[in-house]
């Protein structure tokens, strides 16, 4: 454990501009800065991971979002830390908390916003990921869609943090699941690993066939986590008075660029429902989401994966790359042991 | 009333081949046919109206669609008729009746397709418009939406057939209804005669800023009957978990290149539910549509508007400038007296 008599600085990722279309390495800056000592009902912070969470990219884009500081260049994600110093009551030195914080290896935060995690009961990677606000997400996604036993459920991002756990969630409702993902191995997991019926590589040249074939034209549910390049074909496949779940957009979320589909009319040819939503909106489901992953995790009925990156100065690389498809699972970035 | 005696041959539109992405008139023909006598349970009609609807433009294009005869390039439209001799016992001759039929003068038709007109009613012009497949398909997407009182409701196609029901129906729910039209005249219809609080007409520059100044940002239900010109911008001034009542994509049924939305990531970011939906799938919601609809026609609460052509010569060039924006209100072709 860190001492709290060294932690009199930090490391801190912040922004030198609002990121163009793309998001590059060039748009961040690592810098040192002194640190306070904590204030009434604050708690000083080791950070052990740093989630890469692709629905960031919006807000390196505008600079707004969850958090604070965005409007001055700062960057803020969900981190998993270890207590250093505490002055508030719920909190006390060693004590592991998750919340939504900055990109830097030591801060001050606010023990308001802050969630204890318990060590015994998983690996505290998992207060990101499975069960955390990714596992939380496809919990809710699938609880609002409802789909019923026998039905054909598509997973786009199947292998993603939320895709992987929507999908096993599927699976466990009786329905027929089938994912998208990107390249050979990710398809592999999908079927091999998390049991799904089918996964389509959406690299390949024919995969629009592959996905029409798997799912004989008939997809009662889709839970969309990527765009235009997996919803479009997946259009053209849905099952009369299908449903969307649309939870993310991965695909897009660099571009301002407008989305363009080809099977656009099927939606009121299909006469489909597509519900956006998202899951602070549904605080009311976390406690039931998080008793039953927390359940399934434990007697290794859920599975998950993760990749886990080494050190804050790669932060951003990672983040990039992580955009575009590389790792699998729920991606991390490791700060401190 | 024509003689039956005379009615032993037919005028009638077919198509030389699917259109391809715009509907021209070299697509189609006139020709002259013979007539048999109707067999039991058939009726030898005379047209009097011919319903122009845009949804036809898709069947043109594909030869598949709602009637018989698309594969081999019959046009089936909504055709009011009177019956000039009836081989079946609930239809005598006299009688006005509607139903699905072919784009000619005189017809055989089997009668259990058709419905009884009743013309002390209402002008019997109503019958594939406010209290046909018109005005019942803006009651269910008004019923199925529920707008509540004080909320703010936009209508593309405002002054259609069935855009200018849905918003009468929506203000008659106590909503701020405002509408999306082609042309000052079109617009100051929809606000002196239907009463929407504004409307704005989408060949105006600045159109997208004004659908932005007069819904405040804040649309809760979108009742879209156009596309991508009127879903884009207000896509862009939804209210959060707004709804989209999909109704038509007259701009889109020309054609199969891709819909491209600037703002479709709204979609997600504003917890938007979209649901494409059609008539045809609520044959349980007709008779009470048509009980408020008629009820309110009668005493004058609801404004409906015509635009009544000549000549089945003309069906054709008519339904193409339709598809366009050509006429306000029910677009009809007027075969006979």
């Amino acid at each position: 454990m860190a001492d709290p008599n060294r932690a009199r600085s930090a490391r801190r990722w912040s922004m030198l501009r609002p990121s163009a279309d793309a998001i590059s390495e060039a748009d961040f800056a690592l810098s040192e800065l002194p640190l306070a000592e904590p204030g009434a009902g604050e708690v000083l912070l080791q950070s052990l991971y740093i989630s890469l969470d692709p629905y960031l990219a919006r807000s390196m884009r505008t600079w707004a979002g969850e958090g604070r500081g965005w409007e001055q260049g700062l960057v803020n994600g969900r981190v998993i830390s270890r207590v250093l110093n505490s002055r508030d009551a719920r909190f006390a030195p060693g004590d592991i908390v998750v919340g939504v914080g900055h990109w830097q290896d030591r801060q001050i935060a606010d023990a308001a916003g802050l969630s204890l995690v318990d060590p015994l009961l998983a690996p505290i990677t998992t207060a990101v990921g499975i069960l955390g606000r990714s596992g939380i997400t496809a919990w809710v996604g699938i609880h609002l869609a409802d789909p019923r036993p026998g039905q054909t459920v598509l997973v786009s991002g199947a292998t993603g943090p939320v895709g992987s756990v929507a999908a096993q969630l599927a699976l466990r409702r009786g329905c027929r699941v089938i994912g998208i993902a990107g390249g050979p191995e990710k398809c592999a997991y999908a079927r091999d690993e998390l049991g799904l019926a089918g996964c389509v590589n959406y690299r390949d040249e024919d995969y629009v066939r592959q996905i029409t074939e798997l799912s004989e034209g008939a997809i009662d549910l889709l839970f969309e986590n990527v765009g235009a390049p997996s919803l479009d074909p997946v259009l053209g496949a849905m099952a009369p008075h299908g449903r969307i779940m649309l939870c993310g957009l991965v695909a897009h979320y660099e571009s301002d660029a407008a989305i363009s589909l080809r099977n656009f009319k099927q939606l009121l040819y299909r006469r489909i429902t597509l519900s956006g939503f998202v899951t602070a909106d549904h605080p009311e489901l976390f406690a039931p989401a998080l008793a039953e992953l927390g359940a399934l995790v434990r007697d290794g009925r859920l599975k998950y994966s993760e990749t886990i990156y080494e050190g804050l100065e790669h932060a951003p690389a990672h983040y990039i790359a992580m955009l575009h498809g590389s790792g699998v699972g729920k991606r991390l970035i490791r700060v401190a042991e």
